[in-house]
């Protein structure tokens, strides 16, 4: 492609109002436009990073069985209201039109997909079966943030597996597991990039993400080295780090007035006690309509997915203020463990354990309680739990080891699906005997754009972007320093070798050599080819890499052979 | 592809509740599913056709100089409103949330585009520019049917293009107009598709559409053999045929009563007179406010288009009741031309030329008035206009020669767009002197999906589809009648000549050869090989031609030379 033909130009400046890294630079180089807030139009050569990353994501879609098809965006209300996501999931975009049935602009596509295999597969002997598409997803994001990393439409891989077994399931996840890591190999990012260990929703005990490090990412992954493990923040078992000083006897438990002082910090400053010594204690009604105390240890928040398991419950909720007061006594903010009623269940944080003299809410409004002691003032309970949400220094729990932890960015994740949704739309399959068994379900996404923002925040420096090869819209940027008739022949060759060549061939004069550079650095082409009359007059041309800045001389009559060495 | 790892089955009956021809042949064949009314999931061999079709018109805007790009289904009410078709557009899907400003799924994208294309160019050196994308359309047609042809969500390629005078756009608009002939050749419908002269819309007096023959089609083309020139139904100038019976001399005047007898075939059998002797009279409001009368000959319709520019305004609609009635003082059905006031301007359709003692509305609800003649009971008017559509049997007034009509699928469509959205969006560019001037637009569109639509409707015979050999799923149909050994050999030395080949691999015994046959004639794919053991005892394969229904014999050795030369 030559420069003169595309109309798009790089701008000097970043964007206004745009505080995102990656769509910052994205669009000061001209490869994405933002159209609204998580919405973006692709530009010449970010559709082509874009078809880049789609083509090694398909790629090995394709080596790992699972067959590309391509699913409506909108879906009908009723699918949506058979397994419950109407009314549940909060992002859903609903099309309400006085014509039409309402429908959903699809997020995620379980509710087309079962029904779809359901139509084709009935007996053992159609299964497995993986299928897939490449698509435009919805999600009504409430504030839409991180340029690509989270948009309204974004560009998705998503594929579903169907099987007769749990086994079956589990052979299938390892391969669709395997064939993630080749992805992120093949895209550059291999060696930074983990399987992490995550929630699994309702139905399974664990699914997992594929994180990428970057100090930039708005998740935290724990790590365990001697384990080989990772989990992200939400799920991390942990176990809070002893804490620093001691205490050598109880001393007398005595309430404080301290009227509207309510975060752990403020009140740590206003008793002058460490932030350890506080106690957060939240309440909650599950959906059996048990009332509950949970507790950690100031500096921590409490973990609805951990306290869940613990309470084995299927869903809870926050208390509600009028029911914390007819129970404590006490508004929300001065509620804590003591003097309970007994029907109360309290699960404690071992984060709680072994300490002396701590504070707790009173139970009386504006009043909190200092030098509480177990024990004396309150029952030791028997079993303390992980019910907490892991921050970096706490330890893993099974070694005492700490955590390693890192800024990431989620790249893709992969999630047991069990039997919900063949449940919902009753997909059965006939066994070898003729009886009806159910069908267990995975599925595996992989955000297209939002890989191809992940990258941008990676690959970049000061100059701007530095696309990995395999998806950098082209392998190399020919700049021609008015000596277009020369440079074109080279453009000729290079493409006749099957290189994909962007060719800066513009004439203004008043695009200089620096402009040219410093739009090549900016567009992060992996190699950069100067033709000029000083290369010429050597019977050479420049070459740089975009990675290592490295600059060489190369002869004219090697320019081929060079470009296609490093290229390999 | 191997069948045993398509999950998908083909029907042997046509699928209930649809009754386009090509949707239930390629839902049929396991082509497509229908998610909802107008919505269809494309399965892996239709997802195959579909990639075809648009690889071919991707490489036909990329000759013709065309850039992609990817813009999103969102878009943000405001440009809709600033073009004025938030409002207009009535198959406008309009996603109202609470989170959200208002947005549109776009149906086609100027407001988009526009300003895309204005953010980067400013000066005469940045046009001419053409771009484009392929992407997922949405329509909120009132009752989508036909199958693919007309849909809620489609496939589409749409192009925009912008110039600085109306003689480079010209230049430009027969470029694109040469791309898509060249599509069309190469998706095996050129000689079947012709150019056809349509409405230009507000800004312009033509654009064209590309119009397929087929006995199914929505559309008639009315062609001018002499000139080799065609139009779409809606414009094509047209001349009624004289009557064929004469009447000698006027007849006295009379009013029948007639109640409730309203349309002009009722009537005139009611009345015992030709249709022709009928009259259809209505009546408009124009967007300056004038009422006007418009009556053509029984057994036409009054067309829009053609007297909106025979009255000059830029829009009108039809009178209300009321309106008619406070002027003509009789009901609708039995308005005329008879006594109407002075204020009230009559365009007169040619078809009404000539004609003695005919029937009129009488201006008297429940009356109609026979044996009204020009001079005598009417003036007859200084002008006759052509303000009637064009049926079958009609001349083309310019050489008086009968038109050819054929019915037909609109297949793609080419539309100046003159200035009306540059303008709407304060898109100028600065020329050569420094000075602002107009841009001028025009836009390209193909249904990509509507052409698979199409191309089913068109090539298919009793027992299946027939794809042209540019779009068929795979070249080759390769079926083993239980000789897999052989066959997975032949299966691997097609495809590492570059053959795509569907491998029927099949061992069920309840699927015998003719199921396979069947199967392959449903799919449509070009020629099929069948290797058995009757073959193979003559060091054979049997190869048949799924067009000509031609069956060979074809020596094992030379099967992939044979195919090699029949794809050519």
């Amino acid at each position: 492609m030559k420069y003169s033909n595309l109309y798009i130009k790089t701008q000097k400046e970043s964007p206004k109002r745009e505080d995102s890294r990656n769509a910052s630079l994205l669009i000061r180089a001209g490869f994405i436009q933002k159209e609204m807030a998580g919405v973006f139009s692709f530009l010449p050569l970010g559709l082509r990073v874009l078809r880049n990353i789609e083509n090694i994501v398909r790629d090995e879609m394709n080596k790992a069985g699972a067959i590309e098809i391509l699913m409506p965006v909108l879906a009908p209300k009723e699918k949506w209201e058979q397994t419950g996501r109407w009314h549940t999931m909060s992002v859903l975009y609903k099309l309400e039109t006085e014509l039409d049935r309402h429908s959903a602009l699809s997020p995620t596509h379980e509710e087309i997909v079962t029904p779809l295999v359901q139509n084709f597969c009935k007996s053992w002997k159609d299964f497995p079966v993986c299928t897939y598409q490449v698509q435009a997803k919805f999600r009504n994001e409430p504030r839409p943030k991180s340029g690509l990393l989270r948009g309204r439409e974004f560009l998705m891989k998503d594929a579903y597996s169907f099987h007769t077994s749990e086994e079956d399931f589990e052979k299938y996840y390892e391969i669709q597991k395997q064939a993630y890591i080749k992805i992120y190999e093949r895209l550059g990012i291999g060696d930074i990039t983990s399987v992490v260990a995550a929630d699994g929703g309702d139905f399974s005990e664990f699914s997992h993400e594929f994180q990428t490090r970057c100090e930039t990412g708005e998740d935290t992954v724990f790590h365990v080295k001697s384990k080989k493990l990772s989990y992200n923040k939400e799920i991390a078992p942990a176990e809070a780090p002893p804490v620093t000083y001691k205490d050598e006897k109880m001393l007398p438990m005595e309430d404080v007035h301290g009227e509207n002082i309510i975060g752990v910090e403020d009140l740590a400053e206003f008793l002058k006690i460490p932030v350890e010594k506080t106690t957060k204690t939240l309440f909650f009604e599950t959906d059996t309509g048990e009332f509950i105390a949970a507790a950690v240890r100031g500096g921590y928040d409490v973990n609805e997915i951990k306290l869940k398991r613990a309470v084995g419950c299927k869903s809870l909720q926050l208390a509600s203020e009028s029911a914390v007061k007819k129970i404590t006594k006490a508004e929300i903010g001065y509620a804590g463990l003591l003097g309970l009623p007994d029907k109360v269940r309290v699960f404690m944080d071992e984060s709680m354990k072994g300490r002396m003299n701590f504070e707790m809410g009173t139970n009386k409004t504006h009043y909190h309680t200092v030098n509480v002691n177990f024990g004396r003032d309150l029952p030791e309970p028997e079993q303390f739990y992980d019910i907490k949400t892991a921050k970096t220094g706490d330890l893993y729990p099974d070694t005492g080891e700490k955590y390693e932890t890192f800024r990431a960015i989620e790249v893709g994740n992969i999630f047991p699906l069990a039997t919900k949704f063949s449940d919902a739309f009753k997909f059965k399959y006939i066994d070898e005997s003729g009886k009806e068994q159910p069908i267990t379900m995975g599925c595996y996404g992989i955000g297209i754009s939002r890989i191809m923002g992940a990258l941008a925040e990676i690959f970049q420096d000061e100059k701007g972007l530095k696309w990995p090869m395999s998806v950098a819209p082209f392998q190399v940027y020919l700049a021609s320093l008015n000596k277009n008739e020369e440079a074109e022949k080279l453009y000729r060759e290079l493409q006749d070798a099957g290189i994909e060549v962007f060719y800066d061939d513009r004439q203004d004069k008043k695009i200089g050599p620096g402009q040219k550079f410093a739009d090549h650095e900016l567009m992060g082409i992996p190699c950069r080819i100067v033709i000029s009359q000083r290369t010429l007059d050597e019977d050479s041309v420049e070459f740089v890499d975009r990675h290592t800045g490295k600059t060489e001389s190369v002869k004219r009559g090697e320019v081929v052979k060079f470009v296609e060495k490093f290229l390999k």
